[in-house]
């Protein structure tokens, strides 16, 4: 591909004008762009007119601009985790009447979890970004699920790197994250008082697809209280039936 | 943007390479991709490799191509509908709970109407795609709200252009097409009977955001019976309380 003189490639570039816009900063200058890309301003002016011009991003009245509807159809319409999502969705409808509060479905991206579908009450224990949002895998429910059932490599490289505490909940220290690990796959789930926010607990088990493969994690976030691990029951039955409909899909 | 001999930019041939995965071929070989994107195979694999490289792109086992989940996430953290989608999502899961069959948030996207959400009944009386889908402004009934209430020049663009069949009822007369968006306007929503599937027919109404400016429609599809006019009441009731939810988020 066509590179620039510090032999950087232009898709590079178009992929750092995307990373800038985030869920708390949907609308940016052209100016914010530039700045967060880390790209001249006259570049980066460029290449969004040219992204516009494809629909991937759109222009507002004030000129600022933001992700186009072009880009969310492209990445969803053929999406690998859309019809995991589509049949998890009437599972964590119920759920999140049944339960309150958060219900979510995470799957292992990179070396996080990325939520691809989350429904929330309105009054839930905690504000959250709906999807695709992402978070450690260590300090979360899912993550933990994920990362159990995931590769050595990858469980090695976690416990190997830093394990950034969120509250005094946190596991930290690697002794202790490889003993839960162990501990999830024996029960076949995981319970969170606290890990990312002392007011909350997350709860969660694996989904499997037709190979027996964990190819998600389903979690609810609920109160930080007693009440907790009695929620464990419906959320494994949540995911038998996600995998039911995985298998007969 | 760097272009190459033929004066085409990258961008243009990334985008074209996107473009090539759809809901029913998410799944694509090199040389499908290069086939449908009008590429030479050595462009079309470099391109991919890079794409593979930054996450857009993902690579199968079997060394197919996929969109890559970072694409995705890319389109819908900070996209433009997706608010408007989480506002609504509730009260479309009530609708398909009453209605049954498919419930479904429609915004216009140049000349179509683009479904950013549709919830499905397991035995619904057609089978869709659930998200990202298109349909022609002329022929649904949420592409005659949107048109309806739509500028005067996509109007006259729309009227003056091919209006194409579907079904021996589907509206193809400008005249016709005209009288029937100003019952449209007048009646606030539209009734589709077998205008695209001779067995369904639509219902839509108007959304409309704080500043009064239609922001989408909301629909649903029924079996194309006596039955469906009696839908539109709690259609409009759905709307008014999407509306609702607009204006206090």
């Amino acid at each position: 591909m066509a590179r620039s003189g510090s032999g950087e490639s232009v898709l590079e570039r178009v992929v750092r004008i995307l990373e800038a816009f985030t869920p708390r900063s949907p609308v940016l200058t052209v100016g914010e762009v530039a700045r967060r890309a880390d790209l001249p301003v006259a570049t980066a002016s460029r290449l969004i007119a040219e992204l516009i011009g494809h629909g991937l991003l759109s222009r507002e009245e004030d000129r600022r601009v933001r992700i186009g509807t072009r880009l969310w159809e492209l990445g969803s319409r053929a999406s690998p985790t859309s019809s995991l999502r589509e049949l998890a969705l009437p599972v964590l409808e119920d759920l999140l009447r049944v339960v309150g509060h958060h219900a979510q479905l995470g799957v292992l991206d990179g070396e996080e979890v990325l939520f691809v579908e989350r429904l929330s009450a309105e009054h839930a224990v905690i504000n959250y970004t709906r999807i695709a949002a992402r978070l450690p895998l260590h300090a979360s429910s899912s993550g933990l699920v994920l990362l159990a059932y995931g590769s050595e490599i990858l469980q090695e490289r976690i416990l190997a790197g830093t394990l950034t505490r969120f509250t005094p909940m946190t596991i930290t220290d690697p002794g202790e994250l490889r003993r839960r690990l162990a501990d999830v796959r024996r029960q076949g789930f995981v319970l969170c008082p606290g890990f990312l926010h002392v007011d909350a607990t997350g709860i969660a088990v694996p989904v499997r697809d037709e190979t027996g493969h964990v190819a998600a994690a389903v979690s609810v976030i609920v109160p930080n209280d007693e009440q907790a691990r009695g929620y464990v029951p419906v959320l494994t039955a949540g995911a038998r039936q996600i995998e039911r409909r995985l298998v007969s899909h």
